[in-house]
């Protein structure tokens, strides 16, 4: 089996969303997708291992902000990169409450669920939700995982559905790598460079935490 | 709700197949995503009208064909507004067999599962596969249903998840389109000045199937 072929699925970028007790929190996601049109019904899937997951249970309801190629890709690290457990994600994010949940306001739309089914694998949980809520926030094209891959030069977590073991090796050598998300820096100026205040346009952390390859 | 922020969730394009007995069969998809990384699994949203639903439940495996921008649209139509039941697809598609299950040539790669889990809802089954074979055959992008919609002004069939009952009424007055799969002619050339042995790029009926609206 070639695991290259996973790359050719295709995919948005999202924030799944929901609440710990009162607080806001949410995870960055690739898969979801749509499974019935009337009643409409969403699926997602979500690493046992992320905070959200367990939030979801208890809550039984989630939001999905549907990310453009407008939104600012930091939000993917700030919601990707770190846990929920220790960071208050959503502290310093523009959001809305919407039906309950909060929502992303740099997004180009949301979709509000309650759960209604769930089926557990080895790692993630399938939610099944029926969708309560929802509207279009702009027009922007939605981000979809190529153009974060592609053109934001984006990766993956490793707790992802999507993550890939063999994309660090496809790098070439001598390359600055955010140590946190992995983003590659490819700018025509040398890094070294790049001022002091410089941080990973993916997940924020300093230049300090870039590591050469 | 506004239902249109449905169509800013990102899909590939798909034809998933399976066996009706010793028969190739398979069915147009856009909700196919991967739910684990290692071991890899991924779920499929199948409506229960589709005859490949059945098919699927008593094979036990199915396969994934990846279209890519360079496959023939045609595929859609073929796999997507007509059904198993009464056309062999798989009749003038050329076709590989591979792990057992028919996967299209025309196509950027394929995923191969056996079911491992499903879950009902009102109108489609969410079948869960573990991967146990897959490939990259071409490096073409992947379709995505933004583009097949966009480009290829392609739209879905009433037992899609994708489905949307406005589309039809967003469209102008006094269009020509194809009444078997809902393609709208948007040609420089006027429809009526069209050659009689056009067919519909999308389904491939004849230029008698189209109807002005």
């Amino acid at each position: 089996m070639n695991k290259k072929v996973f790359r050719n699925l295709s995919y948005g970028v999202y924030v799944v969303s929901t609440l710990d007790g009162t607080r806001p929190t949410g995870c960055t996601a690739n898969s979801v997708m749509q499974i019935t049109s009337e009643p409409a019904s969403i699926a997602i899937s979500i690493n046992h291992d992320n905070y959200t997951n367990g939030c979801i249970a208890r809550t039984g309801t989630f939001a999905v902000s549907i990310l453009s190629e407008d939104s600012d890709p930091g939000l993917i690290g700030t919601f990707g990169f770190q846990s929920g457990k220790d960071v208050d994600k959503f502290d310093g994010t523009a959001h809305t409450i919407r039906d309950g949940m909060p929502v992303l306001d740099d997004c180009c739309g949301y979709i509000v669920c309650r759960v209604i089914d769930k089926m557990e694998t080895s790692t993630h949980t399938v939610f099944l939700g029926e969708v309560t809520d929802g509207d279009v926030l702009e027009t922007a094209p939605a981000m979809t995982y190529a153009y974060y891959h592609n053109v934001i030069k984006g990766k993956s977590p490793k707790n992802a559905p999507t993550y890939l073991p063999e994309e660090e090796a496809a790098e070439p050598s001598a390359r600055w790598v955010c140590s946190v998300c992995g983003y590659v820096y490819d700018g025509e100026v040398p890094f070294e460079e790049l001022p002091e205040d410089y941080t990973c346009p993916v997940c924020r952390q300093p230049k300090s935490k870039f590591v050469r390859k």
